[in-house]
């Protein structure tokens, strides 16, 4: 089973929380609050992105890289290329 | 007129796009997309936090830091420490 | 007093830090020590640059922006556009 | 043979520009060039630091959790174990 099906509920809480602080800058920016407060809820809302990319991440690892059972060799090298690219492009 | 005021269009479309880039991510992730997808997902999502970010810093550095008429020097050193502090948080 | 001069021990002192962090990384890579040493060197180092962009943005902005002594609006405004093209490269 | 031994030239080569980023870094501030000079040096030094992270995670991705002559399953999960907290510290 994919690391997103078996941590869905785990990742989707994140997602919804990440999108509650989303729809909280809309909501500042809309009724026009103090611009220091839309920061630091850029700051908050960064920080909700970078866990739970590092959530997906480590599924990633532990789930197309290391499990021996469900994935070719082949599959796993793919795997592997596509982590490094999406990786590539976060850290740059 | 504060920045947050000035670009409220500009800005809101931003946070808007991104929440639908949240929602997309939620979308895969209650569907089971391939987990590629979400990291991907993820990826362009960081991208835009990021953009509303120095659009807010550089409308709050014009403004607050910038523009003679509407503050007091001591206003102005309080909204640089504001600002000053988020980019340590942001930046680390 | 332009504020990379007021804090020039200061800054030269983390200057100096980080290069030392990087020799650490050099050593290790040339004693092929294990490589999730190298990560966590380059992990810190990471952080050192951090916190070396934040003190000369700290400067920068109480220094070029805020003082009023010292600069013209025209300088204020040429100083500010490039404090946010730099942040614009930074953070995204 | 560890990637950090097979990309050791690549690896040190990279580690080296980055240091000589650093002294400009240092040679600037000792100087007293310009500031805005500086904050340009910081950014490319990032880049470059990024850079190699990239490319030792990459490696260790390759040698560590995709090769399967060399490592036992132990050992893999405890090498993604490291990958995977070094990352939690790198993306936060």
């Amino acid at each position: 089973m994919p690391h997103t099906v078996r941590d869905k509920t785990k990742l989707l809480n994140r997602a919804k929380r990440l999108r509650g602080q989303i729809e909280a800058i809309e909501r500042s920016l809309d009724e026009e609050d103090d611009c220091s407060v839309v920061l630091h809820q850029i700051v908050a809302a960064r920080g909700a992105i970078n866990g739970l990319m590092t959530q997906v991440i480590e599924g990633y690892i532990l789930d197309h890289l290391l499990d021996d059972a469900d994935h070719t060799p082949e599959a796993k090298q793919r795997d592997a290329d596509e982590l490094i690219a999406a990786l590539k492009t976060y850290i740059k």
